[in-house]
């Protein structure tokens, strides 16, 4: 494994909106020696290459992590998990693989099984949009993010020295999280929100059976908490799926919340509704973020 | 009552966010032939007359209304019901009495009380921002907002138009409403988040007594679904408690769904719970607002 990023050839499997932007940062950046995307779709390897996001492309991931020092899997999180025994005897030794997975620990403990010799860390970085895909990435997309690194306990200094060094040349702020607290946190601020707005659109939906008239008036404040209903439900379902437990968790956290709030709102009793929403009123009004 | 909005004189009760920003967009447009505001704090008095947001400005309420021919209410709900008593027997025979509150049911029910000669209409403009105040206020926050329009059995054709009129005036697009169908609108998309904002805020705080990093790790997905949580809790309560049969029955209708996302979830029913997701997707992926 190079010392360096700039000595690195890095592979980056999946030209999605989290691996194309990677892709862009690093080639206009000029922050490593040579950059190769990997994707499924041919139109999409074609669409990597002519628009210079990535020196070289192909969709055969073995020609892909072929004689790479990086190989950054930036695919759906079970996908992610399949390509690591995939691609794990066809590493050259010293390697680093990293990965973007939304869920940390289904991702570590498959990390943990590669051979011996390739390095390994774990990598979420919290930023993204609703829209997905190719056509969606820009540069600048992991500028202020998060990028949560969760090494194994086999993860050498050097090879944590690497991501980190990845992490902060698009710009990032790399955060060191062990892999199930990551999926914990990251269970109630971005997992469930997701679920949550799917059921908001499908109780807005039941209402515009009978008045239509609803998604017309829809303003903000159904905007901002629907907007995550818009994802990409491969993405978010295999995230579910891999953190199953801390999701159902932090649900149930959630609606016992709610279901205090119901509960003195049909018993009209203002002075606890009213405390109870001034709690939450006062930290989210002093939260700052960006 | 004049025919049009240039020959009447305005009175705005409430320089809030919604009452200076409807003063600024008539005073910078020139729009009527003036307008007064009336503020319950003296330094917004101050604030509204000095910036020239207002012709004249006072807080007494009934030298405010004094002559006007249009009087619009912009405090929170349960102060438009108490001042429309209140302003009732002072005001000249055909002035036109609106508001701008987020309910209408209960408010559309107190300006029926208004005497005979008193023309009334139920409004909402449905924009806003979480900041409160008149330092919030801003010149063109109506723009192609839908601004509804309630109005009673006893409004004149005349009293429509010059709503119409004044809605139209700054931008906003009015759709003619009744009060109940209004409010049960709204208690979905407007009233449902704000209760679940602040569950979500409460169960992100519970998760932060014994890890602080959640806060420093949220991301997109919990500022967006957690952001009308730092609303006014005033206005809110007031919203809350004049609505309080229709969002109860939303709360149920939204905890139902998220109840059977999580039963999917938990019995690891892929299939269905991708379907779910899927439908909430197209639907909002497929949703145009602005």
């Amino acid at each position: 494994m190079p010392k360096s990023l700039r000595d690195c050839n890095v592979a980056i499997v999946g030209l999605g909106l989290m691996g194309a932007s990677l892709c862009m940062d690093l080639t206009q950046g000029k922050l490593c020696r040579e950059v190769r995307g990997v994707a499924r779709r041919t139109d999409t390897v074609l669409e990597a290459f002519f628009s210079g996001a990535v020196d070289l492309a192909t969709n055969d991931v073995h020609t892909g992590v072929l004689g790479a020092d990086i190989v950054i899997l930036a695919t759906p999180v079970r996908t992610i998990v399949d390509m690591i025994a995939e691609i794990g005897p066809r590493l050259w030794p010293g390697a680093l693989v990293m990965d973007m997975g939304s869920t940390k620990a289904e991702i570590c403990a498959a990390l943990d099984q590669l051979p011996m010799g390739v390095q390994a860390i774990g990598g979420h970085p919290m930023c993204g949009k609703e829209t997905a895909g190719f056509g969606a990435a820009e540069a600048g997309l992991y500028k202020n993010a998060p990028w949560v690194l969760s090494p194994l306990a086999r993860t050498s200094p050097e090879a944590l020295n690497l991501a980190t060094e990845l992490a902060e040349a698009v710009g990032a702020r790399p955060v060191v999280l062990e892999a199930t607290r990551h999926d914990r946190l990251v269970a109630t601020i971005s997992h469930l929100p997701f679920l949550l707005a799917s059921a908001r659109v499908h109780a807005v939906a039941q209402v515009g059976k009978d008045d239509a008239l609803v998604w017309q008036l829809a303003a903000g404040g159904f905007r901002d908490t629907s907007r995550v209903a818009a994802s990409d439900t491969r993405m978010f379902m295999d995230i579910l799926m891999t953190n199953r437990a801390a999701v159902l968790a932090q649900l149930d956290n959630f609606t016992q919340h709610v279901a205090e709030m119901r509960a003195l709102l049909a018993d009209e009793n203002e002075a606890a509704l009213r405390a109870k929403l001034m709690v939450s009123q006062a930290a989210r009004a002093g939260w700052k973020k960006k």
